[in-house]
């Protein structure tokens, strides 16, 4: 490509503002003040009752190797920046500490995922790269726990590496789609990288090669086992089902004859005709798959409709959350050291909805011992412990006028330490093990979370401290503002 | 990460069933078949009146390092490929030749933007990957060209990295804007990777570092002597344009105050007041800049209002695509070698407009020669040569009546050859000369091609040959259906 760096770390995947901002701390000697900053996002992706949360996997190999390069300083001297602040940036490692939900867990809007303390330039510097990652795999693993919602026990593949938006949602996509509930993937990349399982057949392009499906079907049948045939490339009914039937019965007991799939057309109807012939065929073992642009949407009605779909096939609309392409979470500092300590920050909005809540803060599940199921999240200032109050009362964070009181509770922190003070300290689980964990978690909340058309509102409350911090952090923002002259 | 398999090579970057088929091709002994495979989409993308192909260069990179590494191989055996497949599979590279419209060329619907003419294996091999880029990448290219339809000359930087979907979108999207025609990237790493400018300057976390906007203007200006400081930290007009006004004033000459930028609120209103108050304090040069989930729409509807906004900036709505984040790039045999002589393919559907055009294709840009303009885009069968044709029939491929004939002009062969036999034969341009040739290319077409709604609809012709050829095709198919009896 005739490129100038060949190399291509990731420590420059950042904003530019990010640098900027970094030297003025260095030159103004603040860049280790302690900070601390909180990853949430506000609003709930696709309007759906909950989402799960997944990234941390790659969030950890980034900070694991955060350095820049010489090639990237090599770069950072081309555009502008001087000498002896390059040699600081040369040093600049993940040295702080960061706790956060783990993949595979349920959150919601306005809950603190990720909670950075670390020197305030390398808070700063990391800042781009946390969000991209987490805004994108937890948006997929979302949208396919929402597929997943309503597909029930039906396997569902993911194949939209064609449609990503590139290489690295393709694959990164096709595992978030594997937490959110999906059995596979198309993409054979992800299936090395990741370990998770790989599906898939053959293409229109097959049958086009052989000119006709009876010779396509055949030259597969040789040399796989496990036979799905691909029945629309010229006509479902008239000649893909009849064919993949003929070719089933010559070959008997030669192959496993899985099924058919239906890639394009009216699929309630197909696959209704098609489940009649296989039936009558003698083959009523037979899967029958769809797809073609499904989501929760199409899946719904064509249930509804009484499709005959064993399996369905998920492409462009999981793999790009089509409905909803970006989760807007952001990463807001909370507290900054002065003389030692640290002291909570809060930023101001017009809109209500966009003003931070200040100060350090944990995340509890508040899960009621008497029925298994969550009251509801529950966020507290650091030092708070709700174990330690029973009734435990908790209030809406707008209409504060709505509150309930909880007994017989277990409080559970779901925060995890993953580093402190740079070292990793956490374990990284299996993808098998994330499954059953979002599984598990799914099993806490009352189906009224969980439905994909208007789910009722799941309560996540600050505790009064909370709640009292940040009213007196606004007010002081407010005073501060009134007094100003010019 | 403990993973199984440490390096990640492309040549898996794709699905599964691509390799199935090529299992059944190469155990049948017809891998090296000479085959033809065309890229192209159907949909015009945000139904504007054309499209900014991008992707080629990464294309490239994909088809000149293609090879299955020792790990991939090792994850293929594991997931049950045969030894002897294997072997073969370690000797396959791209040998074939590949015809393209080059990056910032203008297309549409319909036509061939890639043509693949290799051995059967490969040309499977290779399809997810390549769709999986240009998809994406002209995507991006398209939308951001729209958004400088409306935007004109002011400029407009692209930073929507942390709700990019993935790092690759990042980056790929932010030179893909770039050729689509934004002037800047706020990521670092796609400055390094691809030399196109990068821009920023501070964030609303170092306001609330140092507690107020006066000493955090103060600190970045004391480092940086182009200042552009972000004022709605707390309250735009009553605190951030004041401090704003008030560091410039200070420090006079001693910096380039260029402007202030608007995150947030009434942009509209706020540019309006803050244009006001620049201008009473004696900085009519100073410059707003403006931001918040911006794209074509509300652009053209703040421009409605008088919004006094000179430089704009565009994140999630332009880097996700956000109104439509997926095309529909297809890639689709056209031709199969058979007894040494390369045979026609098609795929006939339920669907009118999914019906493929068989045949290796051209692609003309027929340009009026008395005023400069496009009367549209011309496919042919791969041995015409409409240049000879005088007048040139140019009818519509649906509605064949529609037609027109045109004289005194000029056909553009949109093709360049880029590899052929294995061969790399394309020199890259760099990204200022694609720039440059989408201006150059935008020229020729009329205004009301390039309005962002309802654009008229641009004509893609077929020639009578490539039409008649078609229409035989589908008969031959229809035919061999009818006859089909089980």
């Amino acid at each position: 490509m005739n490129r100038k760096y060949t190399d291509d770390s990731l420590a420059l995947h950042t904003d530019l503002y990010e640098i900027n901002m970094v030297q003025s701390y260095w030159e103004d000697g603040i860049h280790n003040k302690r900070a601390v900053f909180e990853v949430f996002f506000r609003k709930m992706p696709f309007g759906h009752g909950y989402a799960v949360f997944a990234g941390l996997e790659k969030v950890i190999d980034y900070l694991r190797n955060f350095k820049f390069t010489e090639s990237d300083l090599a770069y950072l001297r081309e555009i502008g920046y001087p000498e002896d602040f390059l040699t600081y940036l040369k040093t600049v490692r993940f040295t702080g500490t960061l706790r956060s939900v783990v993949e595979g867990e349920i959150v919601f809007g306005n809950e603190p995922l990720i909670r950075v303390e670390a020197p305030l330039a390398e808070a700063q510097l990391i800042e781009t790269a946390l969000l991209n990652i987490v805004n994108y795999q937890t948006l997929i693993a979302t949208k396919a726990s929402r597929i997943k919602q309503v597909v029930g026990d039906e396997p569902v593949a993911e194949f939209g590496t064609r449609r990503a938006q590139e290489m690295d949602a393709a694959i990164w996509g096709a595992r978030a789609a594997v937490i959110g509930g999906c059995d596979s993937t198309s993409n054979v990349r992800a299936g090395k990288l990741f370990g998770i399982p790989v599906s898939g057949t053959l293409a229109h392009s097959m049958v086009q090669v052989y000119h006709d499906e009876y010779t396509a079907f055949h030259k597969y049948a040789s040399t796989h086992k496990n036979c799905i045939f691909l029945v629309d490339t010229y006509d479902t009914l008239k000649s893909g089902v009849p064919n993949a039937i003929r070719v089933a019965k010559e070959l008997g007991d030669q192959i496993r004859f899985v099924g058919i799939r239906i890639d394009s057309g009216d699929l309630a109807y197909l696959s209704k005709k098609a489940r009649k012939m296989l039936d009558e065929a003698g083959f009523p073992e037979a899967k029958i798959f769809a797809s073609n642009d499904l989501d929760e949407h199409t899946i719904i009605n064509l249930k509804a409709q009484g499709a005959q779909v064993d399996s369905w096939g998920v492409g462009t609309k999981l793999i790009t959350a089509f409905d909803q392409p970006a989760l807007g979470a952001v990463y807001k500092l909370v507290a900054i050291e002065e003389d030692g300590k640290l002291i909570d920050t809060i930023k101001i909005s017009g809109n209500p909805e966009k003003v931070t809540t200040p100060g350090l803060k944990k995340v509890y599940r508040i899960i009621n011992k008497q029925n298994g199921k969550s009251e509801g999240d529950y966020i507290t200032l650091d030092w708070e412990n709700p174990q330690e109050e029973e009734p435990l009362k908790m209030f809406h964070p707008v209409h504060t006028f709505i509150s309930k009181y909880v007994t017989n509770f277990e409080a559970v922190d779901l925060h995890k330490n993953i580093f402190v003070d740079g070292k990793l300290v956490y374990e990284l689980p299996t993808i098998k093990e994330i499954q059953n964990y979002v599984k598990k978690n799914l099993d806490l909340l009352w189906d009224e979370y969980k439905r994909i058309l208007n789910p009722t509102l799941y309560p996540v409350d600050l505790s009064q401290a909370c709640w009292d911090n940040k009213m007196a952090n606004i007010e002081k923002v407010r005073q501060k503002v009134a007094k100003l002259k010019y």
